[in-house]
């Protein structure tokens, strides 16, 4: 049996989201479900406990910054990556592939792999499937990502082609390098950028070669939200249903539900924290920026209508004062907050799943966030 | 009666250390005691919360800074510096006098007050006893401190007069601006450099004034240990038993132990939670710079003599992962820790005052610490 296995519990009358389970060796998931980033073995600002209290069920982790800092044999050594930081639940680790592709120079990529130079040192470096598992092996992830090329947006078909054809080679050589497939699932990366006979391709090549769940690659890199909804509509389908689905890299409150209403069950992002170390928020009545002047004697919370730990706590003018200061703890307190208001919305999405009325939710979620005005903004 | 009042509990029979209480509108603090400092309303990378856990029993903020970020006008709408930064145990706040003469350039001083530049945007400002204690009132501290000069060293002795006596001057007029007696207890400052008779002279002109504390000022600001233990020594008997006696800016673990020995109760420094954010901690075993390559593959705690949460859960290697990453977490787990070691001493002093054996303690901290090897290192 799979290291990770999914638990269709029930799919919403109304929209045909999934309500799900996904077993994993350390521990259950509740699906649809958002993953915080931990780039490099922390989720920037936050502890490991912060991450529990405030819902997280599931982190993501970067192969390609973990294999340059620390080491990947350094986290090995130190037990695997949930020993290393602390994290006893699930971890999901990135293939490398897309920092290889996004944050390198001068790479050439091969049928055997890609050569690139290290984005911090300028080191000439090489990565393959064959390396990628090996890294992830190492740092032991219950949920590993096979070796993909993410092409850019807009790619020629042309272009588009061979990668895809490349990328199921390269899946297939990641399935017989992984050495560990007891206690970690790989799961394979469908590509094909927006075009739909490229995307069936990849799912049949990919689906044939029987991961214990897939994902949706090659999207969030760009293009227009109805892109990659119509991506997600052609493409969905085309999986097995009792297996996870995953849309990388994908984190806007209005994506995370239009992508669960099209099937998808995991998303990551780093939008949460990252907008939070500017001191942008996510709010129910949409983004505040907190660093904003008008802030500067509002005693209310971010959110008046959060309950977590921060809204209940914190006013606007305290943690606008400590952002403008550039102090730590008013980072660590819009990251909370945001991360918090995404897991809170897949709660919510959860429970209109199980109400068969996520499309209303939809709804009125769109209308309060601002979704819905004239030129609103991305998130 | 004073908001704030000192009850001596004991006095070690060895050292002549004093063992008390001070209780203040926020609650009961165990003396002698170290204050960590929050100089903006936070100390630096911590929560409320993990101050709590670790042990702090009061905290400094900085008049100064809070006055120009967000402005003690800010903080007094809020509900004063306790609701603002959500800390309901006590706080000290010094006068702003030290960041005037120490920040700034360009100060001019009066007998009315002192001009000077604001070290961010270049302003020109000016902050007399009056405005000192005004700002003070606003913030709503449990313990105000006078305003006074605090002169660089060395000062000559033609200097360090006038200054002893325009600070005195002050202090009468601070006691007269000080809007909430009932609420907030102003403590006087002793100043004169290394002067046993300007010592004195302050000493005299301060207590006649009966404050319900005294700080020792003017020290840690330069000056070999050895003037500032015998600046201790000649200054601490002439200020009454009944009242606490603060050492301003003193906080490293040989200088809390040997001014508890000279009759301090009271100590704040920035050292601990600036030294964790280079990643350099204090360990039983002396200065451990976790960021050294050393550490890389150490999976054994910061100090293995240490039970605060970071040293039971992590290792230097994640540590160091983190620091060479500037990741917050990791200077979050170095001021934790820090913090702890400090306060832990603190407390380890306290139990030696009770036992009598302060002297023994003394010796037996600085033997492991490495203060008797030949050339140690300060802290
Ligand atoms: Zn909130
Ligand atoms: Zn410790």
């Amino acid at each position: 049996m799979a290291a990770v296995t999914y638990e269709l519990i029930k799919t919403c009358k109304q929209s045909g989201a999934r309500l799900g389970k996904l077993h994993t060796p350390h521990g259950t998931i509740e699906t649809p479900i958002f993953m915080p980033v931990g780039t490099l073995a922390t989720v920037k600002t936050m502890s490991p406990e912060e991450l529990k209290q405030l819902g997280a069920q599931i982190i993501l982790s970067n192969t390609y910054h973990l294999w340059l800092r620390p080491g990947h044999d350094i986290v090995k050594e130190a037990g695997g990556l949930h020993e290393f930081m602390n994290w006893d639940r699930p971890i999901l680790t990135d293939s490398g592939g897309f920092q290889v592709f996004s944050l390198s120079d001068l790479r050439t990529i091969e049928e055997e792999g890609v050569h690139f130079r290290n984005h911090l040192s300028g080191e000439k470096l090489f990565l393959s499937p064959e390396g990628a598992m090996e890294i992830q092996n190492a740092l032991g992830s219950d949920i590993m990502m096979a070796f993909d090329e993410c092409p850019p947006y807009p790619a020629e078909r042309d272009y588009m082609r061979p990668s895809v054809e490349r990328t199921s080679r390269w899946a297939e050589r990641c399935l017989k390098a992984h050495k560990r497939p007891e206690d970690q699932a790989l799961f394979g990366i469908i590509q094909g950028g927006e075009y739909e006979d490229l995307r069936r391709q990849s799912a049949q090549d990919i689906t044939s070669l029987d991961f214990p769940g897939y994902a949706i690659g090659g999207v969030s890199v760009g293009e227009p939200k109805d892109v990659m909804n119509r991506v997600l509509e052609f493409t969905t389908p085309l999986l097995p249903a009792n297996k996870p689905r995953y849309l990388m890299g994908v984190g806007s409150p209005d994506s995370l539900i239009d992508g669960a209403i099209r099937g998808i069950d995991m998303f990551d992002c780093v939008l949460p924290t990252r907008i939070a170390r500017n001191g942008t928020c996510m709010t129910s009545n949409g983004r505040l920026v907190v660093r904003n002047a008008k802030y500067a004697r509002d005693f209310r919370s971010l959110d008046e209508n959060c309950d977590c730990h921060v809204c209940q706590t914190y006013t606007r003018a305290y943690i606008r004062h400590l952002v403008k200061c550039d102090e730590t703890f008013g980072f660590r307190l819009t990251t909370y907050h945001n991360l918090y208001f995404l897991l809170k919305l897949m709660k919510d999405v959860r429970q209109a799943i199980l109400d068969d009325r996520l499309l209303d939710f939809r709804e009125e979620f769109f209308e309060q966030y601002g979704f819905n005005q004239p030129n609103a903004k991305n998130f």
